[in-house]
């Protein structure tokens, strides 16, 4: 496991927002990241997208991980359970392929599973690339805490989180967790008016 | 648990159709409802749309229940077991939140769940707002009767219904249920030419 | 359990392609078709498909089974644990009828679940019939094998297998199997770049 480095602050957001302070857990699903012999794009591209859409005051803490059941579960359980992230994204490991376990180990440690955002994800995809069908990716709240597996390739997760994030600050709403604002010309967050502040 | 009010009669439907007569199940889930802090908008809203929509003959049966697992279990098996209904709607608790139980409740009352509907009115609400992503809405099968879980806004309830219901007298038939006849210029339901009368 | 009559051979593509050899299971699951009451039109029209599309050179095995889970487990089994075929299609059994149990037996037999094609075919059906949502229909893997329930009627399999067979060839090399090449006026595959042969 690693983390960014110093050089990449996993900070953002103005403290001048109406929104409250969020930690958002990034977790790279890969074999040749976690051994270092492959540079991580898509936890980047994930930090990227939170320095874009997010208005409010956030930090991220990111994990690199092999594609193994444990190694998986053990981050998700740790950003959820001891740093308190209201979201988590996973980037990597959805496919059909043997070693891809990144939906089982996700559905492993989450409460409820949230069908619509592997639908729509998947709907996204299809859109772009027929192969988008073979993806298990699926979504799940553990506690307060939302947990999302994106694609691994950056161009396919800016595809689908800039769609899907526009119902994630009101699902944090709804499991007790803080008010995160958006920039709303890169995600526009939609709340039912009685839940706007 | 409550029944309609005496002046809001639970039937209809015309002894002319050439459809069989048919009982439907009504259940509102909601704590507030249950408790009469709050009056049910939902109920009504799908009583409504029997009364605009169905043909046949048909008597509605109504209960209002709090986000309880076995509350909502107990009126779902009673619908189904003691008042054979053919189809029983739900509305409200399908969302995220810790007190959202309406699925749990549908699913584990059900011998099978037919994953089409789920996928098709989250597909329909997105259209309109895209938090519809976060609903847990399902439906699947009890016997001879067809469960759907159904939105807790009428607005929601009737962009759903609507289109869905198409799919529900045959669903019906094929269940060995009655026949129901919808009014074609408000549900323009399908069977194919083999299964119609 | 019947094979194609000698003068329907289960067999073609080129010898010139670049492709590898692959087998290919059809399994039409009808209670009546299996007691010869009734000519089967869905395993044909599969088998039609494959003619049509696949450029690599192909065997199909076909088997006609009752709905009963046993027999279709059997038959999905022996597809892929005897004959290795990769891809493995059934058709018929996946409606909410007390009979139809494809879905169940396949699930059964099947180490994961790709929610994507249930999904599709779903959505691709619905755009011409809206009975399309009753559809239970999935796909999984076993072992290296891809197992994808099919409509029953041949217009129905041509309109989803047309379009999802995109994604198959694919997934059979992220399954470790052989390299399917297909027609592309009939079915325009997709692979990644760096899959290309």
């Amino acid at each position: 496991m690693s983390q960014f480095p110093t050089d990449t602050p996993g900070k953002g957001g103005s403290p001048k927002s109406k929104g409250d302070f969020a930690r958002f857990g990034i977790v790279t699903v890969s074999d040749r990241a976690s051994r270092g012999e492959y540079e991580d794009e898509g936890g980047p591209a994930l930090l990227e997208f939170f320095h874009e859409a997010i208005e409010s005051e956030w930090e991220a803490v990111y994990r690199v991980v092999p594609d193994e059941m444990d190694a998986i579960e053990a981050a998700l359980i740790e950003l959820v359970d001891e740093h308190d992230c209201s979201v988590i994204v996973t980037t990597g490991g959805t496919g059909p392929a043997t070693r891809d376990i990144t939906p089982e180990a996700t559905e492993s440690v989450c409460e409820r599973i949230l069908p619509g955002f592997g639908e729509q994800m998947r709907a996204i995809s299809l859109k772009f690339v027929p192969t988008a069908i073979l993806s298990r990716q699926l979504a799940g709240t553990r506690g307060k805490s939302l947990i999302i597996n994106l694609p691994g390739r950056p161009k396919s997760i800016r595809e689908t989180i800039d769609e899907i994030f526009k119902a994630v600050p009101y699902c944090v709403d709804l499991l007790d967790g803080p008010y995160i604002e958006c920039k709303a010309q890169v995600v526009d967050a939609f709340r039912p008016k009685n839940a706007r502040r």
